[in-house]
């Protein structure tokens, strides 16, 4: 080793040592209050959160810790200041939690791993108890990992520039061509919803290190036609995003109607088998929708479809209609694929549109899981999606 | 438009509604104390901070809106529960803060935009005034984006996978040729650092938009080699990251003696000038002492150094430095660029390499300002260094 960049340690325990001294804004963290932590992840698969707040009358812990829905668990309030409750035996899990103190939601100021939806940032963590469980495929494993970019498109269709998440997998090299599946958001949602509420690219990192699914190229685009892109990414500075912001906007044209600009720019600027046999979509909530328009309108186009707890309307008495779900029939595509959780509030219009496909005796495949509309569930369809498709 | 598209509007309805009401996690907090508005960048240039804590007894919002430190402001308590404080008037610029709640840090309810500085989140929110301020130049404004990607490459020094930052201007095409920065980040920092707490697609986005920077790749790779990537991104899972956290390992090698298998990737993938007149190399801190290694170490490689507030060190009575020091001045490299703040702790060392610059007549370039070892400070000279290279 160089002697000289050797001696650079030495510089180093100063710039520590001066870090720590330091008031700047920022870096003078490393000082404080590190002996609260939260959560902490148990050997018996319970999970413990820790929060200093002395003169709090109400704390609790807000989190996905049941598998229907939020749960809310009141804290006990230490002597020292420190409020603190353990939760049951958890399953392995990526859970989301907050606080409440006195009626309003705090993250969690001991642990930095958050994902933000919508307005709302929530602090995760994992819960993993072997290497075949949920927690150990949402989590990151030493496999080779995929290339995770934010690219700007061009959209003739909606006449802007346009922010998209695009997963390249491991092997991907320049000269091997790959198919693509194109994964969309909900109401709400943007480009960034899927890689991390999602787990988008953790989920295909270890799949595909599993050998579970092809290797495949992943594209999360923006559905907002009135949104360039995500909150803070976009010329509208940094608003508070309500999921609604844009909405009252005229588009020039529906995600459906816009949808062709992103597969001709995937295909024009990546390595793709740019055929039928090589795409797949598939969304959830208004993506799921979404999913529904483009079978429709462009049937030719995909031979893979997945509708996530899909906010999916059979149109009764349309003709249009009638004759765009004829078109898809005829086009055969390999998978039409319907999954929803049991309580979730689309469960009629797809239970409606179940019965329509019935009505016309076409093959579709459809999943039924526990729970409702909630990201635990998007990450399961992703996964069992995933691994359905390209293998023919 | 196509009809039965449309209808889909109406669905969209009974989703809205559906989220609204529903009581699963994460999606629900749409209906929450959004009353509750912060911050709020008034028109006068001051700051409104409000927080509603009914029970606390100390409340204050903490942040970088001094020149120089931190600056800590009590708020008061109004009826509603809501305390309150106002800033004075603000000069433009990217700012951050967070509140103490009874000695416990918090940050902001009201505001979803963070970035993360170790293990420390803050918020964040800009102050504008004009076209040609630094709010401007940090803020995302409609010009043409450049590409932001998480890249994993393979160090054999390190014998690693590792992940940096890549982003490439809008000019990108795939078949022009451009130049590359490789851009350093400090002590406890890693591949998102620059993009986050620096700015950098902001900037150089804005900077290339005005004619004021060539277009040029930029690389921003993890300066520490016991690391494959940024907490929660590697297979050490979800630790609490501390900046120390894997310094006890020992590394196969220096940041610097590795820094050429990243000079290797970048060239091989990319299309880059891929020689001395295209490539510079900066950073801060830790990584501007990484930036003065890789001087000595490699002075046929690079036209372009910048050494921001860095960790660098003159060896006294060392031949094997001066000579290394030698052939980097005899390389004669087009830009060898100094910039520290006044307040800076590292400003004893600087001045004894500029010293023993000086003693040798070597014609760098020195930049002085106010402030310290802060990102604020760090924002500015890669402002200033992005618009002196690849400009001959």
């Amino acid at each position: 080793m160089d002697k000289t960049i050797s001696n650079c340690k030495k510089l180093m325990l100063l710039v520590c040592s001066g870090l720590m001294a330091l008031n700047c804004f920022g870096q003078q963290a490393l000082g404080q209050r590190a002996r609260v932590q939260s959560p902490i992840v148990n050997n018996d698969g319970t999970v413990t959160f820790n929060l200093f707040a002395p003169s709090a009358q109400r704390v609790s812990v807000s989190g996905d810790f049941n598998e229907i829905r939020s749960q809310s668990l009141p804290m006990t309030k230490q002597d020292n200041g420190v409020w603190t409750v353990t939760t049951g035996q958890l399953n392995p899990e990526l859970y989301s939690y907050s606080f409440s103190i006195d009626g309003q939601r705090f993250i969690d100021p001991a642990n930095s791993y958050v994902n933000r939806d919508i307005s709302t940032l929530s602090n995760i963590f994992i819960v993993s108890k072997s290497n075949d469980d949920k927690g150990h495929l949402y989590g990151v494993n030493n496999v080779p990992h995929g290339m995770l970019s934010r690219v700007w498109y061009d959209s003739p269709t909606l006449g802007q520039q346009r922010r998209m998440t695009v997963y390249l997998p491991a092997a991907y090299d320049g000269k091997k061509r790959f198919p693509v599946m194109y994964l969309l958001h909900g109401h709400g949602g943007d480009e960034t919803s899927w890689g991390d509420l999602g787990r988008t690219s953790q989920i295909m990192d270890n799949l595909i290190a599993e050998g579970k699914a092809v290797p495949m190229i992943v594209v999360m685009p923006n559905g907002n036609p009135t949104c360039n892109a995500a909150p803070g990414w976009w010329h509208e500075g940094m608003y508070t995003p309500d999921g609604n912001a844009f909405n009252q906007r005229g588009a020039k044209a529906s995600m459906e109607e816009s949808f062709m600009d992103i597969v001709k720019y995937i295909d024009s600027h990546y390595m793709t088998i740019a055929k039928r046999s090589g795409r797949a979509v598939t969304g959830l909530s208004m993506g799921g929708g979404h999913t529904f328009g483009i079978s429709r309108l462009y049937p030719d186009q995909f031979d893979y479809y997945g509708l996530q707890s899909a906010a999916a309307r059979v149109q009764q008495n349309n003709e249009q209609f009638d004759s765009q779900m004829q078109r898809l029939f005829a086009s055969k595509p390999k998978l039409y694929w319907i999954a929803i959780g049991k309580d979730d509030f689309l469960m009629q219009s797809n239970t409606q549109l179940r019965s329509y496909l019935d009505s016309h005796s076409y093959p579709y495949e459809y999943y039924e899981n526990d729970g409702g509309h909630i990201w635990r569930n998007w990450r399961i369809y992703l996964t069992l999606f995933a691994q359905k498709i390209f293998k023919q």
